[in-house]
């Protein structure tokens, strides 16, 4: 089965969307998601930056917020600003790396963005993560105690560190093949990629 | 009849496959688009930047070229890596907003585009100018000559102020009633906007 990669950081606005509608939308042109959390900050950082882009670019920001709102009415999506931005998904991002392919990570990755742009729940929170795992049918501590573990956690800095080695430079990124498409706003043209244009 | 406004720079990448489609993609929607060119430099410097962000942002810059010319092959559009970025706007500019709301204005941006983006031509020199003006079936020399009167260089200066007083801070943009919409691939959503959501 032909496959995309959906490269996300819990704490990027544009990654909730995404996420939100990918699933579908490549289930119904038959193609594979595979789920890549990542994290953004070591990215930005290498970069040059030392807060998000959007706080540090003002305009940019701005539009990003209003755009966020128009973009989730469109799309018939819950959204609310979160009070504090950008939040810490590196809990949440520990535990979809260390189950990225299990058939429960979208219900948990949707669970969490859910968390951060609608409920306005602080994601560092292992009470709020561990709601979550309960959403998606799995049992908190025991997920949360693996997560923790030190291979759980280089297995996300080994993510981090391709994703970056790969050109990521923001969130989020859609792969096919060796090609990357950045912004929910490209999903599409990754499909579209995927089948007229692949080798 | 309804409008988009069409927000554009000579010398921005993404400004090129947008003007190649706008028009094309509006009148099939029934809407009726307005070319508004003005010069993104000034409102860059207002951010800090002292050169392109795609020069600044080595990692952004790579991706871009890569889209563009990804972008532009599933559009059917020639495309060549302009050996000088970004190139130099100005007199192009002038000339576009001097005349923006003239039956030929399309045709002579378009040519500008092609010169740039295609050809790889220098568009600051007036002589590459002259040939798209030609190319629209206009004068050279006369048009140039009303481009650089102070009352053109004037309106383009307003021009560009008031792309920076709606907020703009990248081009191109769309903007649909008071909202904008920043990118060659947010044309759909805006006439999305108008359709389903403008009041």
């Amino acid at each position: 089965m032909r496959a995309i990669e959906f490269w996300f950081e819990f704490g990027s606005p544009y990654s909730y969307p995404a996420a939100a509608r990918a699933g579908a939308v490549c289930a119904a042109a038959g193609v594979e998601l595979r789920w890549r959390p990542f994290l953004l900050g070591p990215l930005l950082r290498a970069q040059g930056y030392t807060d998000s882009p959007f706080n540090f670019y003002q305009l940019k920001g701005r539009y990003m917020w209003r755009d966020l709102e128009r973009s989730c009415a469109l799309l018939g999506l819950p959204w609310q600003r979160p009070s504090v931005f950008p939040r810490n998904g590196l809990l949440a991002a520990r535990v979809a790396c260390r189950f990225q392919d299990t058939p429960w990570l979208p219900a948990f990755a949707t669970a969490v963005f859910r968390a951060n742009f609608v409920d306005d729940h602080d994601i560092a929170d292992p009470a709020v993560i561990g709601a979550c795992l309960r959403e998606a049918g799995q049992d908190p501590q025991t997920l949360i105690d693996v997560a923790q573990h030190p291979d759980a956690k280089r297995q996300l800095r080994d993510q981090t560190e391709r994703a970056r080695s790969l050109g990521m430079f923001g969130a989020p990124n859609f792969r096919v093949g060796d090609e990357l498409f950045w912004g929910n706003d490209r999903l599409e043209q990754a499909l579209q990629w995927l089948e007229h244009a692949a080798p």
